[in-house]
């Protein structure tokens, strides 16, 4: 701006920077805010949390009003239904927004934990404690109250954050941030603690991709077209929450009654997340009595089952399964199904096409359970369990931004204790090193 | 090869593979080879260690005589001496190798063990268990050691390796690799859990770096460049090792005399490691007492002093330091020194300036070196001791395969067990979600 003569300069300096300038102080901004936040006691976080939750309260009219206005816009360019579902805000989804930072505010706190402590013989004590990662940012779609769950989870781990919503809920997620900032104030907070793009456009989520040495971490959340392009783009690290190919295997030593409500609960309690069930996978030696009453179960359930030949046998309603189904992940009311030699079978079809996300075995044998649980390779490994437990509330951990199918890092879900790293504090008196 | 008619075909098929066939194989073989090691009890995995160390001992002519004929060729292309002696292996430093496979045999088997366990109100227990990575990339320059030292530890943590040494000491790397591949066939494992790409060629690296879903991680270790080539085409996860642009920070309140040696062992015991110190921060209170016999001591130890203004005044052998000279990791025996305001100041100054590897306060008051440990966001922060303890074996971790700056997985000293991931292991008895 200084170039520019004075005569020119508008009063609204935000609207005539440029967008790279605009994004250049949002990463000072935060990168001193994640400072500060990084020894912040955990009663000034929890105050902010709850102060917060107060303000989305109050803030209500004017967030549903905002939403009203991205709802109008998503109905006008024809967005489907299911996408303005997600779009859509009522008093429901606010008051549930301010519980869930009330519940987050309620976990402990996991910054400046000691992870570990030892003293080595030259008298150094050596302490891996838990710090913030710094400053994290959340790329996501439509949903708008991950604009105050996401902010919550980071500002409970010490980690400023900044926002890049879908471009259709950016004026809900901009009233919501508002709520957000009233409760920083409120705590004494810096601003920049939880801040947002300035605009919706996508140059700005290419240029937070670039952010390297400012932003510590990416977390996108959304459909596998956004996570594709930001792992392609991004500088940046990434927590990647990639294709949730999910099994169910049933063991010959199965009880069948408890094999029929995983399945079915695995597969049909909601088939739209990442941890419902894709591909059921039946022991060779319980084909003559568990295959035909679990299959149609799903059928009679409304589910289309895509077969091999032995399970298309079973049911004039089963759809022959092609290759590519064994590697799906349907995300709707369909599995693919097949026969497998016992739980060695079932180990090599999940190595070969899973997606390492969430993966059950049913039986009463302990050493095939066993086997199952350590050489299956994934996230999340049940034993006489529905796939759709995988889910950070679920598990007792509060909240979650995801679920990540990295083996760096964090795994399975993402709560306030996977945004943290550790530095090594070391005490000595003097030491130096021969 | 199958299109080949049958008289066309060598009784070399590797040679007439192209290489990203081979690449492939070799992706293949080691995903096989992991799959079995993530299972593979922890004294198989020692026995195979332990047999490794005798067959580096055993083929120590063998592997002389292939690191003679690498030397003699960096000696004809004119490498540096410095090149030339990390290249170099002798009696003592074969013996090294076979001591340091026997050390790792000695660390405790950091895969199965239980990180956290608890029961949710629904009776389902989890578990958050250490498994290994999979499949690790190692990409590194002219040390052959590293082809011991890092299958040794990839091999303890129940991981397949990769390797791919600098083109200059292919033919000690290979000989090495002869004998780790010796103590595996020993012990009953695959040989392809410790492989090496079949080509010095730098093509062999892109393809490497390419093979995301078959490698897990890659971890580079040598020199800036390499590592920035990584980062910038890897599209797989990266461990990276950047700079230590680390401070010593003496603070008013240090004992003079400690401060002195610190600084002394910090900056000149070894200039080349990254946890040599690089900035010398005194407090402005210190400048009357502790500023002239610090620079001194490191002037007349032969170290270059680039000071600011109020430095250059103490001696006339101080250069005069640029702004470059505050973000420089000299790597040798150059230090650069300010004055700063009390631990605010360095504080400031570190997270302008410094890389977040390693950095040390010397003080006697505690309040002080609490608020430096606590806000300096750096791999490892000290009190009272030398920045030159960054440092695998000087923690106690027994071996290193390089030390991280990233804050994603591994932070600090990389060992055994920062070549873990988790995963969750969940028993029930039949729990659905309701």
């Amino acid at each position: 701006m200084s170039a520019l003569p004075a005569d020119t300069e508008t009063s609204d300096t935000q609207a005539s920077d440029s967008l790279a300038d605009q994004m250049a102080r949002l990463g000072r901004d935060a990168r001193a805010a994640a400072a500060r936040l990084s020894t912040t006691p955990a009663a000034a976080k929890n105050q902010a949390l709850a102060a917060a939750a107060d303000a989305i309260r109050q803030a209500r009219p004017a967030i549903l009003a905002a939403n009203a206005a991205d709802l109008e816009d998503a109905r006008r360019a024809g967005l489907s239904g299911a996408m303005v579902d997600r779009l859509l805000l009522n008093d429901a989804r606010v008051e549930a927004m301010a519980r869930g930072l009330e519940e987050v505010a309620a976990l402990p706190d996991p910054v400046g934990d000691t992870l570990a402590e030892w003293t080595r013989p030259n008298g150094l004590r050596i302490a891996r404690v838990r710090v913030p990662l710094g400053v994290i940012g959340i790329i996501f779609e439509s949903r708008p109250n991950v604009t105050a769950d996401a902010a919550g989870l980071c500002l409970k781990s010490g980690n400023a954050a900044i926002l890049r919503p879908g471009s259709e809920s950016f004026r809900s997620s901009r009233a919501i941030l508002a709520a957000m900032q009233a409760g920083l104030a409120a705590a004494g907070l810096p601003a920049a603690a939880v801040q947002m793009v300035p605009t919706a456009d996508r140059a700005a989520v290419g240029i937070l991709l670039g952010m390297s040495g400012v932003i510590d971490v990416i977390v996108p959340r959304g459909g596998r077209g956004l996570i594709e392009r930001v792992i392609a783009e991004s500088r940046v690290p990434v927590i990647r929450h990639l294709d949730g190919n999910c099994h169910v295997y049933v063991d010959g030593a199965a009880d069948l009654a408890m094999a029929r409500a995983i399945v079915g609960n695995a597969k049909l309690r909601r088939t739209g997340v990442c941890g419902a069930a894709e591909s059921l996978l039946v022991d060779r030696r319980a084909a003559a009595t568990h295959l035909a009453p679990i299959v149609r179960d799903l059928l009679d359930g409304g589910c289309e089952v895509r077969g091999s030949a032995e399970v298309a046998a079973i049911d004039p309603r089963v759809v022959p399964a092609t290759e590519a189904d064994w590697s799906t992940e349907y995300l709707d009311a369909v599995i693919s199904a097949t026969l497998v030699d016992g739980v060695e079978g079932a180990i090599a079809h999940i190595e070969r096409y899973g997606s390492h996300h969430t993966d059950a075995i049913v039986t009463d044998d302990e050493t095939a359970a066993a086997r199952f649980l350590a050489a299956v390779d994934s996230a999340v490994v049940l034993h006489n369990a529905s796939t759709q437990f995988t889910d950070g509330g679920e598990f007792g951990m509060g909240a979650e931004i995801g679920i990540s199918t990295d083996k760096l890092h964090a795994r399975g879900p993402v709560g306030a204790e996977q945004l943290t790293s550790y530095k090594y504090v070391v005490r000595g008196s003097g030491q130096l090193r021969p």
